[in-house]
């Protein structure tokens, strides 16, 4: 296929990615675990978070010893439905995708379960890890501590995280509802591309270092909180920051954001949720009622030049019907992943 | 207390506004419950949705027969965490009080706790009800389905709900974590308050019926999701505004705001959450280590002129603190009090 149309397959790229992992001595299983959610994520369309990143974060990262190959990951558990991973350093999609199923096993058993994570590492993609509850009929959670990047109201720099949450909730026919978004007016990345691309910054997403609005990327010392200012509702942006944090990293026995003194590459904690439907009523009524409520959505007066009012998991869902077919990697992610296989001695069939 | 000072003692209107209620038809434990709840938000510091509403939305909608004072609320539970109450269009305080402590319930035994609430009315602030999880060192959560008042990206008037979401988390001595907020940019009080204060709207709350800013209270068609503009983050705001509204909604089997052809006045859905510390660590640890959170978060660099970083429930405790030495309510309450003290025929006694 790749030949033909100039697209990857999307299963000879995992195998890439989990083959470039097992080279630097991840095991089978966690190479395989990992691969596959990288690709889920192209797949997904978050291109920001997928094998993009192979290269240049995790495979780096477990070279440079900041990332265990190995981990002793331990689970504890105090209640029915509820636990702490330690992690170990390990690797964070490993993390994730034990710490979702363990969720997942408990809210299946019970009607939901939670399972904060410690001593973690870069996870991706929050909503490669909520949507894995759609197949099983449960509304799924999942949330991480990011790096140092948003700027409290009434703070300087980028003292705060650029945190995430993620739920996602299963329908009939129509999109599953996937939200996966930054607590921040935008992401990391939006400044990243920004940066590439040589475009000035809208007002309202950042601040340089001395609090007035940064119009450059490299003018940037912290993002504001989803809201911006006070007046437009920082403060709930800032709120569902600390939030995230909380659950991500108190509750896991970590450190939030602003109480990590030395910052190491690609450190997190992380949260997991499960609430299985069946135990308010019925998955297939359920999953009825949500493609109605997402057809109510559609069905709202629209602005004049506006087709569809979109809801979040439908770009998600067209873009992963479009991808199965092949991938188009974005030149400078295709020679990052030949230089890899060049690095670590292994083939490039993609 | 009241004579000397010209302050209302937070007990004598809790008896006053139970009084009330029972006179209308309620019976003395939901009377109880409300009152309760309606001086607690008072003390919160939230005056919108305190006794300001006791003669206009709950003693006028019980007298129109929107809201039944004998509900026959009925909680039908297909696991061990989780549930749907069916409120009987009762009072929604009743429902919520009795929904939180089910999930808290739930929550004692199995470590978490979910409870979806159907066929309500309005039960005021959301974190009345999330903070009932503190004293049993539980993660609270509570949602509700606001009225129509939001836009959707992409869409002309308040197609969507004014929805709000609360998660309050315990402490040792700092104040708890209590977030409390609608899914717009502002609240529909804050527009009221322009109203009645004669002020112009800030630029990015709200919309005309023609798409552009509204500046004035009675142009506004609709207020925005928080995030204002799609650039800006607006579906993260109508993001969290949907999933506040299908956790309501369609998980108890009720309608989403878009769904609902004849709003009728006060009807209402709710989600209760709740989550116990023990089930990860010893509660006694995580509220010393939460304490550690607020300091590191207090202690972030601060911008110019700025003496303190404000964390999500820091307002509340210090309004709670002052207040419960005796209340200060706004003349037009106080008169509406009155008012309602003459024609129910009970006592003024405040």
């Amino acid at each position: 296929m790749s030949s033909t149309k100039g697209l990857i397959d999307p299963k000879k790229l995992t195998d890439f990615s989990a083959r470039a992992l097992q080279k630097v001595g991840v095991p089978e299983e966690h190479a395989k675990i990992t691969a596959g959610l990288l690709v889920k994520t192209d797949l997904m369309g978050i291109d920001s978070h997928g094998v993009a990143h192979l290269a240049n974060f995790y495979v780096a990262w477990i070279k440079a010893g900041a990332i265990k190959v190995n981990p002793d990951m331990k689970l504890a558990s105090k209640a029915p439905t509820t636990g702490i991973l330690d992690a170990d350093e390990g690797l964070g999609f490993v993390a994730g995708y034990k710490a979702m199923n363990e969720a997942m096993d408990r809210a299946e058993k019970y009607g939901s379960g939670f399972i904060s994570v410690v001593n973690s590492t870069h996870f991706g993609a929050a909503s490669v890890y909520s949507t894995m509850a759609l197949e099983r009929d449960m509304i799924g959670i999942s949330m991480t501590q990011g790096g140092k990047g948003i700027i409290a109201p009434g703070g300087k720099g980028e003292g705060i995280g650029l945190n995430v949450l993620s739920w996602a909730i299963p329908t009939k026919n129509e999109a599953p509802f996937i939200l996966d978004m930054c607590t921040g007016v935008v992401a990391g990345g939006k400044i990243e591309i920004a940066a590439r691309t040589g475009q000035p910054l809208p007002e309202g997403w950042a601040l340089k270092a001395d609090g007035t609005p940064a119009t450059a990327p490299d003018e940037v010392a912290g993002i504001l909180p989803l809201g911006g200012t006070p007046v437009l509702g920082a403060y709930k942006g800032f709120g569902l920051t600390v939030l995230v944090d909380i659950l991500c990293s108190t509750l896991s026995g970590g450190l939030t954001v602003p109480e990590i003194t030395e910052p190491k590459d690609g450190d997190s904690n992380h949260f997991f949720g499960a609430i299985k439907i069946d135990g308010f009523m019925s998955a297939d009524t359920f999953k009825e009622k949500m493609d109605a409520m997402a057809k109510a959505y559609h069905n709202l007066p629209k602005a004049s030049g506006v087709e569809k009012i979109t809801l979040p998991g439908e770009i998600e869902k067209q873009k992963t019907q479009e991808r199965s077919k092949g991938l188009s990697l974005h030149p400078q992610v295709v020679e990052s992943l030949v230089n890899l296989a060049k690095e670590l001695g292994i083939e490039y069939d993609l």
